[in-house]
């Protein structure tokens, strides 16, 4: 079996895809779940590029990840300074990261055309760049642009750019086909040709522009390449990344000889698949191959006892291998093996009837929009509730919103907010109003104004993210949204919550209450 | 050179797939485009299965395709019947189709526990249904169902099956990858087997559930298939089948040695995938290979300064050779060539003067949370308000909106919305109210009635998206939100607008009056 080895870039080259944008608490909690799945190399971004990564860093510097090397992507030093006179190269130590990745051109005609330097000056900002980050005691994985191109139009010269990384301590020599043009039977001849000239392991990175990502890393990895680079879900300029999650699943479960993720993280990769799509707040592609909510699913008149009996006709793999599963019996993203985990960790997996409900609410919600990945908090509401172990710490009367923009001269300002809440909290009736910089900051200042005398602890805890999503789009303004808010405790502890709706302001209301419920519930165990 | 013959299977196949569903006329439509486009076949539907795909061949029946050969999909005879007294062959006849596609078993698997059949009799099945057909003056294709687990599992035996197709006057074999699970390698290699076993024509139909539906269809071609079965767009069921789009373009521009469509027909293929698209109500896959509209778009700052200096690049291929073309994107990752490229596109690239502020301005915007790469209206009326040739069609003078949820037992049936709207409008005040779904949606509706008796023309255009995004997240309820709105004219053009502000209201209120006033413009002009 040979290892191979999977290097995630969707926090810097999957945030370049269009509509990709992860704030900082986004590419931190994407970075903590591919460590917790065991990703060998996780690519965090470009800290010289811009202060959200830098940032990211420093947090990464402060609290490490447990198993993935975090990887700084930068570029080779500019023409004619030397490396630690180089700002961008200088961000990269900053960084702290134990891995530091270089990109560097591997084409004569990108050296003359787009760098414009020497071939000679290209070869020394290569060799010049490693060899700092390795003196420094950092690992440095060497990214080759435009590889493929530039061997076929100058195979001698771009051996030398590889020779010269090698030569200068680089780990791994990653072949990148930039622009995704080039075919698999390309990609397996120069992979061989690469292998027979420099002794360090390679990597590959391809782009799906001619629908070939996927082939193009098998066929590198076949060819010899023990490093493969891409992004969950495919995110990435223009027709994407290499997807992480199809790269995997083929290695782990079609290709032979090959170890990637342990089965246990591979029967995972249908929920990474979801909590990135949920975290960057983007659709979710229901064709996906092995996660997507389609790629098990039967149509057509098919029989669910015919599908069952001969199950791997219609499957070329089993769904639950990458935690997927058959679209006709369980609802495609919680899955009775996520619901089971959940309610096993709440010390109620013993109890049958109540799993069974529990399952046909989950799938009952889910079909009105309700996702449960990212509000661990509201599923594990809403299983006491079934369970009946819930008292509701507040019951509303009545909440009104008002807001209004007078129009003018004033029109840009924006609205006036005002929120007024009345609960009936243990026996009375607290009526509280509050103004807000919108209808959901004017509701949550008047719920927590009715709230804190009852709860002082409420003040520990804020909320430190609020997400909307529109669900059935082409409804358009008419469209349900799901609301997704993330709190956190004074100890740290976060939790997510979940509320639908067809009005916002609802779906907020009740994700915002949920938030709050849970944080009583969790004071009280 | 090998002329490869383009086998489309939307109307059939790719029907299956989830939320596909398209009318008679659709098909009819989609149909006379693929015959206008050149391809060799088009496989209209199963007549046996449903009453619209039987009168979609009599439509074709009187009115006949001019250059490409509908094909009417059926299975081999039941099990002891005549072809004769077969309904299902019956309705094959019926549709005067001049190709019959049959379908039959190839893996003595499928024949024991699907069919239920004896070895021999799934034989002459095969072999009677297709010899019926041919007596008739029918050309016939023979696609066999899971052929490459079938001759993996039982070689000798699945080779009889394709000789008995050959010998009964097949005219081509088609090796279906029928739960889309093989890799290339072994598509090569069966091809290879199949190709040495019979002398008919071998065509090529696969699944993308690994991801390599176009590899896989690529390496049949390359082991000796002349035939491509695929849909427009990939449509199909579970991951959909090979994407015709994708594989034509590969086998024209990237593969050397195949004819397939003509370049100029080359060029029409973006447009044809997004005519499919808007025919069947689909929403796009942005990041489609080559004729998605992310598919040349640039963002990141360093390649748009290169794509302008060698396109090619970072562009496998010249965008207007599939009739699509390259977007440079305004967005936070690019600066300032980015912008440069777009106005310059817009023609105004001479003023260098108004650059620096257009450039000064999205800076500022961008700092406030402002993106305009999925906003493309709201930066071209920008543009237009700091060049000053920007007029509004209306004025605020107040909107309110109010939202109330009585509580009790009614707390979960969501809140009571209605929303006001004073407008100015050439002189005149409008004053409207409308209730609605959630506050965006009445307030939208407000608008549209203040703006109807002026503008007619609004009411062609709908919203087709509606996005919110929080912006600094760790603000929570009193962070910033970014609405993003798609709108559709009745043309099928489409623009997106942006608005960002605290409060949720007046952002999708500013998103909401920049498409109006787009569409208004776009109308003049």
């Amino acid at each position: 079996m040979t290892k191979i080895e999977l290097y995630d870039t969707t926090l810097r080259d999957g945030a370049q895809g269009e509509g990709v944008n992860f704030s900082l608490e986004d590419k931190i909690a994407i970075a903590r779940r591919l460590d917790d799945m065991g990703f060998d190399f996780v690519e965090g971004g470009f800290p010289g590029s811009n202060p959200k990564d830098a940032e990211f860093f420093q947090r990464l510097a402060k609290e490490p990840l447990k198993h993935s090397k975090a990887c700084a992507f930068g570029m080779t030093r500019r023409k004619g300074v030397k490396p630690a006179d180089d700002p961008g190269l200088q961000s990269l130590v900053a960084s702290e990261a134990p891995v530091i990745t270089i990109v560097g051109k591997t084409s004569d005609f990108h050296v003359a055309e787009v760098l414009r330097v020497s071939e000679q000056e290209n070869l020394d900002m290569i060799a010049e760049t490693i060899a700092y980050f390795v003196s420094i005691g950092r690992e440095v994985i060497y990214d080759c642009e435009h590889f493929f191109d530039g061997w076929k139009s100058n195979p001698a010269y771009a051996a030398k750019t590889i020779q010269a990384a090698a030569d200068a301590g680089a780990m791994r020599i990653v072949m990148c086909d930039t622009n995704g043009g080039s075919l698999p039977e390309e990609i397996a001849q120069l992979t061989k040709e690469a292998a027979a000239a420099v002794a360090v392991p390679l990597g590959i990175h391809t782009h799906n522009d001619s629908e070939l990502a996927i082939a193009n890393t098998l066929a590198a990895v076949d060819a010899g390449a023990i490093q493969v680079q891409g992004t969950i879900n495919g995110l990435g300029e223009r027709c994407g990344n290499a997807d992480l999650i199809s790269a995997a699943a083929n290695l782990a479960l079609k290709k032979t000889g090959y170890q990637v993720l342990d089965p246990e993280r591979i029967a995972r990769l249908a929920e990474l698949s979801g909590y990135v799509y949920e975290i960057g707040n983007l659709l979710r592609r229901n064709n996906q191959p092995f996660v997507g909510p389609s790629a098990f699913a039967h149509k057509g008149g098919m029989h669910v006892a015919a599908v069952n009996r001969v199950a791997h006709s219609y499957e070329h793999i089993p769904p639950e291998s990458v935690g997927n599963e058959r679209r006709v019996l369980v609802s495609e993203l919680s899955g009775r093996s996520n619901i089971i985990a959940t309610t096993t960790k709440m010390g109620l997996a013993e109890d049958k009837d109540l799993m069974a409900r529990v399952l046909e609410e989950v799938v009952n919600r889910e079909n009105r929009g309700y996702q449960y990945e990212a509000a661990e908090a509201s599923f594990a509401l809403l299983v006491r509730r079934l369970a009946g172990t819930f008292t509701p710490h507040f019951d509303l009367e009545k909440y009104h919103v008002t807001s209004e923009n007078r129009g003018g001269a004033h029109a840009h300002e924006g609205p006036l907010t005002e929120a007024t809440v009345k609960l009936l909290v243990a026996g009375e009736v607290e009526h509280r109003v509050a103004e807000g910089d919108g209808p959901i900051n004017a509701l949550d200042g008047a719920l927590r104004k009715a709230l804190k005398d009852h709860y002082p602890n409420l003040a520990k805890m804020s909320l430190v993210d609020y997400k909307v999503r529109v669900i059935n789009s082409e409804a358009a303004t008419a469209a349900s949204v799901r609301v997704v808010i993330e709190s956190r405790d004074a100890d740290g502890q976060t939790w997510g919550t979940v509320g639908v709706d067809e009005n916002v302001i609802q779906a907020s209301w009740e994700a915002l209450c949920d938030s709050i419920e849970y944080k009583l519930c969790k004071d009280e165990a």
